[in-house]
Protein backbone atom coordinates (compact mmCIF):
# COMPACT_ATOMS: atom_id res chain seq x y z
CA UNK A 1 0.00 0.00 0.00
CA UNK A 2 1.28 3.49 -1.25
CA UNK A 3 0.47 6.57 1.13
CA UNK A 4 0.37 9.35 -0.57
CA UNK A 5 0.53 13.01 0.47
CA UNK A 6 0.59 15.02 -2.70
CA UNK A 7 -1.54 15.92 -5.29
CA UNK A 8 0.85 15.66 -8.29
CA UNK A 9 1.46 12.19 -6.84
CA UNK A 10 -1.51 11.02 -6.73
CA UNK A 11 -2.73 12.35 -9.91
CA UNK A 12 0.57 10.26 -11.76
CA UNK A 13 -0.50 7.11 -9.70
CA UNK A 14 -4.26 7.48 -11.13
CA UNK A 15 -2.90 8.47 -14.59
CA UNK A 16 -0.63 5.45 -14.71
CA UNK A 17 -3.41 3.59 -13.38
CA UNK A 18 -6.08 4.55 -16.11
CA UNK A 19 -3.51 4.12 -19.27
CA UNK A 20 -3.84 0.17 -18.60
CA UNK A 21 -7.11 0.90 -18.61
CA UNK A 22 -7.74 0.29 -14.41
CA UNK A 23 -11.12 0.70 -12.47
CA UNK A 24 -10.01 3.35 -9.72
CA UNK A 25 -12.49 3.20 -7.08
CA UNK A 26 -12.23 5.87 -4.50
CA UNK A 27 -13.53 5.97 -0.66
CA UNK A 28 -13.30 9.77 1.10
CA UNK A 29 -13.34 9.52 4.27
CA UNK A 30 -12.09 11.96 7.19
CA UNK A 31 -10.31 9.07 8.68
CA UNK A 32 -10.69 7.52 12.21
CA UNK A 33 -11.95 4.41 10.51
CA UNK A 34 -14.80 2.63 12.14
CA UNK A 35 -16.23 -0.51 10.61
CA UNK A 36 -18.46 1.57 8.21
CA UNK A 37 -15.78 3.18 6.29
CA UNK A 38 -14.39 -0.57 6.25
CA UNK A 39 -17.79 -1.41 4.41
CA UNK A 40 -17.29 0.89 2.01
CA UNK A 41 -13.71 -0.15 1.58
CA UNK A 42 -14.71 -3.55 0.48
CA UNK A 43 -17.27 -2.37 -1.65
CA UNK A 44 -14.51 -0.50 -3.33
CA UNK A 45 -12.29 -3.51 -3.40
CA UNK A 46 -14.81 -5.59 -5.07
CA UNK A 47 -15.74 -3.29 -7.59
CA UNK A 48 -12.33 -1.49 -8.62
CA UNK A 49 -8.86 -2.63 -10.10
CA UNK A 50 -6.98 0.41 -8.21
CA UNK A 51 -8.68 1.21 -4.75
CA UNK A 52 -7.81 5.03 -3.13
CA UNK A 53 -8.79 6.24 0.45
CA UNK A 54 -8.44 9.35 0.76
CA UNK A 55 -8.15 11.10 4.73
CA UNK A 56 -8.40 14.43 4.87
CA UNK A 57 -9.83 16.44 7.57
CA UNK A 58 -11.18 19.29 5.21
CA UNK A 59 -11.65 22.50 7.43
CA UNK A 60 -13.78 24.09 4.80
CA UNK A 61 -16.83 22.01 5.81
CA UNK A 62 -16.62 22.63 10.04
CA UNK A 63 -18.22 25.62 11.28
CA UNK A 64 -16.27 28.05 13.68
CA UNK A 65 -18.04 26.84 16.72
CA UNK A 66 -17.44 22.82 15.25
CA UNK A 67 -15.26 20.32 16.26
CA UNK A 68 -12.54 20.68 13.76
CA UNK A 69 -9.67 20.92 15.80
CA UNK A 70 -10.45 18.30 18.09
CA UNK A 71 -11.90 16.13 15.27
CA UNK A 72 -10.04 12.44 15.62
CA UNK A 73 -7.00 11.50 13.67
CA UNK A 74 -5.19 8.74 14.01
CA UNK A 75 -3.03 8.23 10.62
CA UNK A 76 -1.33 5.33 11.32
CA UNK A 77 -3.80 3.21 12.90
CA UNK A 78 -6.05 4.15 10.10
CA UNK A 79 -3.66 3.23 7.45
CA UNK A 80 -2.95 -0.23 8.96
CA UNK A 81 -6.68 -0.77 8.16
CA UNK A 82 -7.08 0.22 5.16
CA UNK A 83 -3.65 -2.09 4.30
CA UNK A 84 -5.61 -4.82 6.31
CA UNK A 85 -8.45 -4.63 3.87
CA UNK A 86 -6.28 -4.46 0.66
CA UNK A 87 -6.20 -0.84 -0.37
CA UNK A 88 -3.80 0.52 -2.53
CA UNK A 89 -3.29 4.31 -2.63
CA UNK A 90 -4.00 6.07 0.84
CA UNK A 91 -3.98 9.75 -0.31
CA UNK A 92 -3.54 11.25 2.58
CA UNK A 93 -2.81 15.26 2.00
CA UNK A 94 -1.74 18.30 4.51
CA UNK A 95 -4.14 21.13 4.83
CA UNK A 96 -1.51 23.35 2.78
CA UNK A 97 -1.74 20.64 -0.06
CA UNK A 98 -5.72 20.95 -0.79
CA UNK A 99 -5.91 24.32 0.58
CA UNK A 100 -2.25 25.97 -0.63
CA UNK A 101 -3.38 29.65 -0.68
CA UNK A 102 -6.01 29.67 2.34
CA UNK A 103 -9.78 29.04 1.65
CA UNK A 104 -10.19 28.60 -1.90
CA UNK A 105 -12.49 31.31 -3.53
CA UNK A 106 -14.01 29.19 -5.63
CA UNK A 107 -17.04 26.74 -4.24
CA UNK A 108 -19.36 24.05 -5.27
CA UNK A 109 -22.90 24.62 -4.53
CA UNK A 110 -25.79 22.45 -4.91
CA UNK A 111 -27.88 25.44 -4.23
CA UNK A 112 -31.70 24.03 -3.51
CA UNK A 113 -30.30 21.19 -1.11
CA UNK A 114 -27.57 22.46 0.76
CA UNK A 115 -29.17 24.39 3.26
CA UNK A 116 -32.01 21.08 3.81
CA UNK A 117 -31.50 18.78 7.53
CA UNK A 118 -27.80 19.28 8.45
CA UNK A 119 -26.84 22.28 6.18
CA UNK A 120 -29.56 24.51 8.09
CA UNK A 121 -28.18 24.22 11.29
CA UNK A 122 -24.52 23.83 10.14
CA UNK A 123 -24.26 27.12 6.94
CA UNK A 124 -21.41 26.10 4.27
CA UNK A 125 -21.13 22.55 5.59
CA UNK A 126 -22.84 21.35 2.19
CA UNK A 127 -20.71 24.00 0.15
CA UNK A 128 -17.43 22.56 1.93
CA UNK A 129 -18.25 18.93 1.22
CA UNK A 130 -18.81 19.29 -2.22
CA UNK A 131 -16.11 21.47 -3.17
CA UNK A 132 -13.62 19.11 -1.78
CA UNK A 133 -15.09 16.04 -2.87
CA UNK A 134 -15.46 17.71 -6.53
CA UNK A 135 -11.41 18.36 -6.21
CA UNK A 136 -10.72 14.93 -4.90
CA UNK A 137 -12.54 13.91 -7.83
CA UNK A 138 -10.41 16.35 -9.94
CA UNK A 139 -7.33 14.94 -8.48
CA UNK A 140 -8.15 11.14 -8.65
CA UNK A 141 -10.13 10.81 -11.37
CA UNK A 142 -12.47 7.31 -9.76
CA UNK A 143 -14.36 5.47 -11.93
CA UNK A 144 -16.37 4.85 -8.85
CA UNK A 145 -16.77 6.63 -5.60
CA UNK A 146 -18.16 5.23 -2.47
CA UNK A 147 -19.75 7.19 0.40
CA UNK A 148 -21.95 6.02 3.56
CA UNK A 149 -26.02 6.24 3.95
CA UNK A 150 -25.59 7.38 7.24
CA UNK A 151 -24.99 11.04 6.06
CA UNK A 152 -28.03 11.09 3.87
CA UNK A 153 -28.37 15.10 2.68
CA UNK A 154 -24.74 14.28 1.54
CA UNK A 155 -25.54 11.68 -0.35
CA UNK A 156 -28.54 12.96 -2.11
CA UNK A 157 -26.42 16.20 -2.60
CA UNK A 158 -22.96 14.33 -3.82
CA UNK A 159 -25.26 12.64 -6.44
CA UNK A 160 -27.07 15.81 -7.72
CA UNK A 161 -23.78 17.91 -8.24
CA UNK A 162 -22.79 14.43 -10.06
CA UNK A 163 -25.67 14.77 -12.27
CA UNK A 164 -25.79 18.50 -12.43
CA UNK A 165 -22.34 18.90 -13.47
CA UNK A 166 -21.69 15.58 -15.31
CA UNK A 167 -18.87 14.64 -14.05
CA UNK A 168 -17.38 11.12 -15.09
CA UNK A 169 -17.82 9.23 -11.51
CA UNK A 170 -20.17 6.86 -10.41
CA UNK A 171 -21.49 7.03 -6.76
CA UNK A 172 -21.95 4.11 -4.94
CA UNK A 173 -23.70 4.40 -1.45
CA UNK A 174 -23.31 1.65 1.28
CA UNK A 175 -25.58 0.77 3.98
CA UNK A 176 -25.60 2.64 7.50
CA UNK A 177 -23.48 0.11 9.91
CA UNK A 178 -24.76 -0.47 13.41
CA UNK A 179 -23.64 -1.26 16.99
CA UNK A 180 -25.56 -4.38 17.94
CA UNK A 181 -27.83 -2.30 19.91
CA UNK A 182 -28.25 0.08 17.09
CA UNK A 183 -26.42 2.72 17.54
CA UNK A 184 -25.20 3.79 14.14
CA UNK A 185 -21.44 4.06 13.76
CA UNK A 186 -19.38 7.47 13.90
CA UNK A 187 -15.96 8.68 14.39
CA UNK A 188 -17.86 11.13 17.12
CA UNK A 189 -18.95 7.92 18.78
CA UNK A 190 -15.24 8.23 20.40
CA UNK A 191 -16.41 11.59 22.28
CA UNK A 192 -19.10 10.03 24.46
CA UNK A 193 -18.58 8.94 27.74
CA UNK A 194 -20.55 6.06 29.25
CA UNK A 195 -23.80 8.04 29.83
CA UNK A 196 -23.79 9.83 26.55
CA UNK A 197 -23.50 6.44 25.06
CA UNK A 198 -26.42 5.14 26.27
CA UNK A 199 -28.32 8.47 25.92
CA UNK A 200 -27.00 8.36 22.34
CA UNK A 201 -29.50 5.21 21.40
CA UNK A 202 -32.33 7.93 21.84
CA UNK A 203 -31.91 8.77 17.85
CA UNK A 204 -31.56 4.99 16.88
CA UNK A 205 -35.16 4.58 19.16
CA UNK A 206 -36.92 8.00 17.28
CA UNK A 207 -36.28 6.17 13.76
CA UNK A 208 -37.78 3.33 15.27
CA UNK A 209 -40.96 4.96 16.17
CA UNK A 210 -41.44 6.22 13.20
CA UNK A 211 -41.17 3.21 11.49
CA UNK A 212 -43.46 1.81 13.71
CA UNK A 213 -45.26 3.79 12.70
CA UNK A 214 -45.50 3.98 9.21
CA UNK A 215 -45.49 0.27 9.75
CA UNK A 216 -49.19 0.46 10.83
CA UNK A 217 -49.85 2.06 8.18
CA UNK A 218 -49.28 6.00 8.91
CA UNK A 219 -48.66 8.02 6.18
CA UNK A 220 -49.21 11.86 7.58
CA UNK A 221 -45.44 12.91 8.55
CA UNK A 222 -46.70 15.29 11.24
CA UNK A 223 -48.05 12.17 12.86
CA UNK A 224 -44.58 10.24 12.28
CA UNK A 225 -42.96 12.83 13.64
CA UNK A 226 -44.89 13.77 16.57
CA UNK A 227 -44.37 9.92 17.87
CA UNK A 228 -40.56 9.83 16.76
CA UNK A 229 -40.16 13.48 19.22
CA UNK A 230 -41.14 11.94 22.08
CA UNK A 231 -38.38 9.41 22.54
CA UNK A 232 -36.76 13.12 23.39
CA UNK A 233 -38.93 13.82 25.55
CA UNK A 234 -37.54 11.93 28.57
CA UNK A 235 -34.00 11.56 26.79
CA UNK A 236 -31.66 13.91 30.00
CA UNK A 237 -28.39 15.13 28.28
CA UNK A 238 -30.22 14.32 24.64
CA UNK A 239 -31.14 18.23 22.80
CA UNK A 240 -33.14 17.17 19.11
CA UNK A 241 -31.65 19.52 16.41
CA UNK A 242 -34.12 18.18 14.00
CA UNK A 243 -36.64 15.18 12.89
CA UNK A 244 -37.94 15.45 9.50
CA UNK A 245 -39.42 13.28 7.02
CA UNK A 246 -38.13 14.16 2.98
CA UNK A 247 -37.88 12.74 -0.09
CA UNK A 248 -34.38 11.43 -0.47
CA UNK A 249 -33.58 12.80 -3.39
CA UNK A 250 -34.52 15.76 -3.60
CA UNK A 251 -34.27 16.34 0.74
CA UNK A 252 -37.91 18.64 0.56
CA UNK A 253 -39.88 17.72 3.29
CA UNK A 254 -43.00 15.60 2.63
CA UNK A 255 -46.40 16.21 4.00
CA UNK A 256 -47.35 12.52 3.19
CA UNK A 257 -45.80 9.60 2.22
CA UNK A 258 -46.28 8.31 -1.09
CA UNK A 259 -43.20 5.95 -1.76
CA UNK A 260 -40.11 6.45 -0.21
CA UNK A 261 -39.22 8.98 2.36
CA UNK A 262 -35.77 9.82 4.37
CA UNK A 263 -36.42 9.96 8.35
CA UNK A 264 -33.46 11.94 9.27
CA UNK A 265 -32.29 12.91 12.73
CA UNK A 266 -29.98 14.70 14.14
CA UNK A 267 -29.09 15.66 18.37
CA UNK A 268 -26.46 17.27 20.44
CA UNK A 269 -25.25 14.56 23.35
CA UNK A 270 -23.66 16.55 25.66
CA UNK A 271 -21.81 18.43 23.33
CA UNK A 272 -21.45 15.86 20.32
CA UNK A 273 -23.27 16.30 17.23
CA UNK A 274 -24.99 12.89 16.26
CA UNK A 275 -26.82 12.24 12.94
CA UNK A 276 -29.17 9.17 11.64
CA UNK A 277 -31.42 7.67 9.17
CA UNK A 278 -33.65 5.16 8.12
CA UNK A 279 -35.49 4.81 4.59
CA UNK A 280 -39.45 4.55 4.90
CA UNK A 281 -41.05 2.55 2.48
CA UNK A 282 -40.02 0.02 -0.40
CA UNK B 1 -15.25 15.64 -39.11
CA UNK B 2 -17.74 14.70 -36.47
CA UNK B 3 -21.02 16.36 -35.03
CA UNK B 4 -22.03 14.83 -31.86
CA UNK B 5 -24.97 16.36 -30.05
CA UNK B 6 -25.11 14.01 -27.10
CA UNK B 7 -23.47 13.80 -24.16
CA UNK B 8 -22.95 10.01 -23.94
CA UNK B 9 -21.72 10.28 -27.96
CA UNK B 10 -18.83 12.97 -26.96
CA UNK B 11 -18.10 11.67 -23.83
CA UNK B 12 -17.13 7.44 -26.01
CA UNK B 13 -15.29 9.91 -28.61
CA UNK B 14 -13.15 11.15 -25.48
CA UNK B 15 -12.73 7.93 -24.00
CA UNK B 16 -11.60 6.63 -26.91
CA UNK B 17 -9.08 9.10 -27.58
CA UNK B 18 -8.02 8.94 -24.19
CA UNK B 19 -7.24 5.44 -24.42
CA UNK B 20 -4.55 5.41 -26.98
CA UNK B 21 -3.12 8.33 -24.87
CA UNK B 22 -4.33 11.29 -27.58
CA UNK B 23 -3.91 14.57 -26.40
CA UNK B 24 -7.72 16.23 -26.11
CA UNK B 25 -7.63 19.92 -27.05
CA UNK B 26 -11.25 21.77 -26.15
CA UNK B 27 -12.02 25.17 -27.62
CA UNK B 28 -15.17 26.14 -26.12
CA UNK B 29 -17.50 28.96 -28.34
CA UNK B 30 -21.11 30.14 -28.29
CA UNK B 31 -20.99 29.47 -32.56
CA UNK B 32 -21.50 32.52 -34.33
CA UNK B 33 -17.73 31.85 -35.03
CA UNK B 34 -14.88 34.53 -36.29
CA UNK B 35 -10.95 34.66 -37.01
CA UNK B 36 -10.70 35.19 -32.85
CA UNK B 37 -12.42 31.53 -32.42
CA UNK B 38 -10.57 30.18 -35.53
CA UNK B 39 -7.15 31.63 -34.13
CA UNK B 40 -8.37 29.33 -30.47
CA UNK B 41 -8.62 26.30 -33.16
CA UNK B 42 -5.62 26.85 -34.69
CA UNK B 43 -3.39 26.73 -31.81
CA UNK B 44 -5.59 23.82 -30.49
CA UNK B 45 -4.68 22.07 -33.89
CA UNK B 46 -1.23 22.63 -32.75
CA UNK B 47 -1.21 21.51 -29.38
CA UNK B 48 -3.65 18.40 -29.78
CA UNK B 49 -3.76 15.65 -31.11
CA UNK B 50 -7.73 15.42 -31.13
CA UNK B 51 -9.46 19.07 -31.57
CA UNK B 52 -13.22 19.05 -30.35
CA UNK B 53 -14.89 22.61 -30.55
CA UNK B 54 -18.17 22.90 -28.43
CA UNK B 55 -21.17 25.24 -29.94
CA UNK B 56 -23.62 25.74 -27.09
CA UNK B 57 -24.93 29.00 -26.56
CA UNK B 58 -25.43 28.77 -22.83
CA UNK B 59 -28.73 30.20 -21.41
CA UNK B 60 -27.51 30.41 -18.23
CA UNK B 61 -24.87 32.82 -18.43
CA UNK B 62 -27.37 35.38 -19.90
CA UNK B 63 -29.58 37.62 -17.69
CA UNK B 64 -33.07 38.34 -18.15
CA UNK B 65 -32.75 41.26 -20.37
CA UNK B 66 -29.89 40.00 -22.38
CA UNK B 67 -29.76 38.99 -25.97
CA UNK B 68 -30.27 34.88 -25.40
CA UNK B 69 -32.67 34.67 -27.64
CA UNK B 70 -31.59 36.73 -30.59
CA UNK B 71 -27.87 35.67 -30.07
CA UNK B 72 -27.03 34.62 -33.53
CA UNK B 73 -26.71 31.03 -34.17
CA UNK B 74 -25.53 29.42 -37.29
CA UNK B 75 -24.33 25.99 -36.80
CA UNK B 76 -23.84 24.98 -40.29
CA UNK B 77 -21.18 27.84 -41.19
CA UNK B 78 -19.89 27.14 -38.29
CA UNK B 79 -19.05 23.95 -39.20
CA UNK B 80 -18.06 24.65 -42.71
CA UNK B 81 -15.60 26.95 -40.96
CA UNK B 82 -14.00 24.47 -38.00
CA UNK B 83 -14.10 21.45 -40.81
CA UNK B 84 -11.85 23.36 -42.64
CA UNK B 85 -9.39 24.48 -39.63
CA UNK B 86 -9.27 20.12 -39.12
CA UNK B 87 -11.00 19.98 -35.91
CA UNK B 88 -11.98 16.68 -35.23
CA UNK B 89 -15.39 16.79 -33.09
CA UNK B 90 -17.80 19.52 -33.12
CA UNK B 91 -19.70 18.83 -29.73
CA UNK B 92 -22.91 20.90 -30.50
CA UNK B 93 -25.71 19.57 -27.97
CA UNK B 94 -28.95 21.24 -27.70
CA UNK B 95 -30.15 22.91 -24.26
CA UNK B 96 -32.04 19.92 -23.32
CA UNK B 97 -29.45 17.72 -23.75
CA UNK B 98 -26.84 20.21 -21.48
CA UNK B 99 -30.13 21.29 -18.67
CA UNK B 100 -32.21 18.02 -18.88
CA UNK B 101 -34.44 18.88 -15.65
CA UNK B 102 -34.72 23.01 -16.79
CA UNK B 103 -31.61 25.04 -14.89
CA UNK B 104 -29.43 22.80 -12.61
CA UNK B 105 -29.44 23.98 -9.38
CA UNK B 106 -25.28 22.86 -8.85
CA UNK B 107 -23.22 26.18 -9.13
CA UNK B 108 -19.64 26.58 -9.60
CA UNK B 109 -18.81 30.05 -8.18
CA UNK B 110 -15.80 32.19 -7.78
CA UNK B 111 -16.75 33.89 -5.35
CA UNK B 112 -14.31 36.54 -4.75
CA UNK B 113 -13.97 37.54 -8.48
CA UNK B 114 -17.68 37.02 -10.20
CA UNK B 115 -18.79 40.29 -9.50
CA UNK B 116 -16.08 42.17 -10.63
CA UNK B 117 -16.04 43.83 -14.26
CA UNK B 118 -18.66 42.53 -16.31
CA UNK B 119 -19.76 40.44 -13.37
CA UNK B 120 -20.89 43.77 -11.68
CA UNK B 121 -22.76 44.52 -14.64
CA UNK B 122 -24.54 40.89 -15.53
CA UNK B 123 -25.13 39.40 -12.14
CA UNK B 124 -24.88 36.04 -12.45
CA UNK B 125 -22.98 35.97 -15.63
CA UNK B 126 -19.28 34.33 -14.74
CA UNK B 127 -21.43 31.64 -12.35
CA UNK B 128 -22.95 30.72 -15.87
CA UNK B 129 -19.88 30.48 -17.05
CA UNK B 130 -17.98 28.46 -14.88
CA UNK B 131 -20.69 25.95 -14.18
CA UNK B 132 -21.24 25.37 -17.92
CA UNK B 133 -17.04 25.62 -18.51
CA UNK B 134 -16.98 22.71 -15.83
CA UNK B 135 -19.85 20.69 -17.61
CA UNK B 136 -17.88 21.23 -20.78
CA UNK B 137 -14.74 19.96 -19.10
CA UNK B 138 -16.57 16.78 -17.05
CA UNK B 139 -17.89 15.69 -20.80
CA UNK B 140 -14.96 16.27 -23.03
CA UNK B 141 -12.51 15.61 -20.40
CA UNK B 142 -9.50 17.86 -22.23
CA UNK B 143 -5.98 18.23 -21.16
CA UNK B 144 -6.05 21.61 -22.90
CA UNK B 145 -8.53 24.24 -23.05
CA UNK B 146 -8.01 27.43 -25.62
CA UNK B 147 -10.01 30.36 -24.24
CA UNK B 148 -9.56 34.25 -25.75
CA UNK B 149 -7.91 37.01 -23.60
CA UNK B 150 -10.94 39.45 -25.71
CA UNK B 151 -13.02 38.14 -22.28
CA UNK B 152 -10.37 38.74 -20.26
CA UNK B 153 -11.92 38.58 -16.51
CA UNK B 154 -13.55 34.95 -17.86
CA UNK B 155 -9.96 33.98 -18.42
CA UNK B 156 -8.63 34.92 -15.10
CA UNK B 157 -11.96 33.65 -13.48
CA UNK B 158 -11.26 30.26 -15.13
CA UNK B 159 -8.22 30.16 -14.40
CA UNK B 160 -8.92 30.65 -10.73
CA UNK B 161 -11.08 28.10 -10.78
CA UNK B 162 -9.30 25.06 -12.11
CA UNK B 163 -6.56 26.16 -9.73
CA UNK B 164 -8.89 25.92 -6.76
CA UNK B 165 -10.90 22.98 -7.73
CA UNK B 166 -7.38 20.73 -8.60
CA UNK B 167 -9.14 20.41 -12.43
CA UNK B 168 -6.93 18.03 -14.26
CA UNK B 169 -6.81 20.72 -17.44
CA UNK B 170 -4.56 23.39 -18.61
CA UNK B 171 -5.74 26.73 -19.46
CA UNK B 172 -4.08 28.41 -22.86
CA UNK B 173 -5.33 31.56 -23.80
CA UNK B 174 -4.93 33.82 -27.26
CA UNK B 175 -4.76 37.02 -28.23
CA UNK B 176 -7.25 39.25 -29.38
CA UNK B 177 -7.91 39.66 -33.06
CA UNK B 178 -8.63 42.72 -34.47
CA UNK B 179 -10.25 44.57 -37.41
CA UNK B 180 -7.67 46.24 -39.52
CA UNK B 181 -8.43 49.72 -37.53
CA UNK B 182 -8.74 47.89 -33.77
CA UNK B 183 -11.76 46.72 -33.77
CA UNK B 184 -11.75 44.00 -31.61
CA UNK B 185 -13.78 40.95 -32.94
CA UNK B 186 -16.70 39.62 -31.69
CA UNK B 187 -19.91 37.82 -32.45
CA UNK B 188 -22.16 40.94 -31.13
CA UNK B 189 -20.56 42.85 -33.90
CA UNK B 190 -23.05 41.73 -36.31
CA UNK B 191 -25.75 43.36 -34.45
CA UNK B 192 -23.76 47.34 -35.11
CA UNK B 193 -25.13 48.90 -38.46
CA UNK B 194 -22.77 51.14 -40.48
CA UNK B 195 -22.61 54.02 -37.68
CA UNK B 196 -22.69 51.82 -34.46
CA UNK B 197 -19.71 50.22 -36.39
CA UNK B 198 -17.75 53.46 -36.91
CA UNK B 199 -18.77 54.19 -33.02
CA UNK B 200 -17.25 50.65 -31.81
CA UNK B 201 -14.05 52.13 -32.15
CA UNK B 202 -14.63 54.49 -29.03
CA UNK B 203 -13.78 51.17 -27.04
CA UNK B 204 -10.69 50.43 -28.42
CA UNK B 205 -9.63 54.23 -28.64
CA UNK B 206 -10.63 54.93 -25.08
CA UNK B 207 -7.81 52.00 -24.27
CA UNK B 208 -5.00 53.46 -27.04
CA UNK B 209 -5.49 56.49 -24.58
CA UNK B 210 -5.10 55.02 -21.70
CA UNK B 211 -1.65 53.52 -22.99
CA UNK B 212 -0.75 56.66 -24.28
CA UNK B 213 -0.74 58.06 -21.30
CA UNK B 214 0.96 54.73 -19.46
CA UNK B 215 3.60 54.85 -22.18
CA UNK B 216 4.35 58.37 -21.07
CA UNK B 217 5.24 57.13 -17.18
CA UNK B 218 1.99 57.53 -15.79
CA UNK B 219 1.08 54.96 -13.07
CA UNK B 220 -1.93 56.36 -11.23
CA UNK B 221 -5.13 54.44 -12.49
CA UNK B 222 -7.32 57.46 -11.58
CA UNK B 223 -5.36 59.91 -14.32
CA UNK B 224 -5.28 56.96 -17.25
CA UNK B 225 -8.95 56.33 -16.45
CA UNK B 226 -10.11 60.25 -16.63
CA UNK B 227 -7.86 60.10 -19.87
CA UNK B 228 -9.52 57.43 -21.41
CA UNK B 229 -13.17 58.55 -20.35
CA UNK B 230 -12.21 61.55 -22.42
CA UNK B 231 -13.46 59.38 -25.49
CA UNK B 232 -16.39 58.59 -24.47
CA UNK B 233 -17.67 62.32 -23.74
CA UNK B 234 -18.29 62.82 -27.74
CA UNK B 235 -19.41 59.57 -28.57
CA UNK B 236 -23.14 59.72 -29.86
CA UNK B 237 -24.65 56.88 -29.18
CA UNK B 238 -22.32 54.98 -26.98
CA UNK B 239 -22.89 54.52 -23.34
CA UNK B 240 -20.05 53.32 -20.81
CA UNK B 241 -20.64 50.75 -18.53
CA UNK B 242 -17.06 50.56 -17.24
CA UNK B 243 -13.63 51.64 -17.64
CA UNK B 244 -11.00 49.66 -15.22
CA UNK B 245 -7.26 49.12 -14.36
CA UNK B 246 -7.32 45.80 -12.47
CA UNK B 247 -5.18 43.24 -11.49
CA UNK B 248 -5.14 40.45 -14.37
CA UNK B 249 -4.92 37.66 -11.98
CA UNK B 250 -6.87 38.42 -9.01
CA UNK B 251 -9.14 41.42 -11.00
CA UNK B 252 -9.03 43.54 -8.03
CA UNK B 253 -8.41 47.22 -9.05
CA UNK B 254 -4.97 48.75 -8.92
CA UNK B 255 -4.51 52.31 -7.50
CA UNK B 256 -1.26 52.19 -8.64
CA UNK B 257 0.18 49.93 -11.59
CA UNK B 258 3.52 48.34 -10.62
CA UNK B 259 4.05 45.45 -12.64
CA UNK B 260 0.94 44.58 -15.53
CA UNK B 261 -2.47 45.80 -15.24
CA UNK B 262 -5.14 44.83 -17.21
CA UNK B 263 -7.46 48.13 -18.42
CA UNK B 264 -10.63 46.90 -19.09
CA UNK B 265 -13.82 48.06 -21.24
CA UNK B 266 -17.46 47.47 -21.26
CA UNK B 267 -19.83 49.58 -23.24
CA UNK B 268 -23.30 49.81 -25.14
CA UNK B 269 -23.10 50.86 -28.82
CA UNK B 270 -26.84 51.34 -29.27
CA UNK B 271 -28.50 47.99 -27.10
CA UNK B 272 -25.30 45.86 -28.17
CA UNK B 273 -23.01 45.61 -24.85
CA UNK B 274 -19.10 45.04 -26.15
CA UNK B 275 -16.35 44.41 -24.77
CA UNK B 276 -12.60 45.02 -25.10
CA UNK B 277 -9.02 45.28 -23.08
CA UNK B 278 -5.66 45.29 -23.07
CA UNK B 279 -2.59 44.60 -21.30
CA UNK B 280 -0.37 47.97 -19.53
CA UNK B 281 2.84 47.15 -18.96
CA UNK B 282 5.09 43.99 -19.73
Amino acid sequence: MKIVSTIPEMRTSSREARSRAARIGLVPTMGALHEGHLSLVRAACSQSDLVVASIFVNPTQFGPNEDYARYPRNLKEDCALLEREGVDIVFAPPVEEMYPAGPDTTWVVVEAMSNRLCGRSRPGHFRGVTTVVSKLFHIVEPDLAFFGQKDAAQVAIIRRMVRDLNMPVRIEVCPIVREADGLALSSRNAYLDQDQRKAALTLYRSLHRARERFDQGERETTTLIAAANTEFVSAPGVRLDYFEIVDPDTLEPEPMIRKQALAAVAAFVGSTRLIDNILLGP
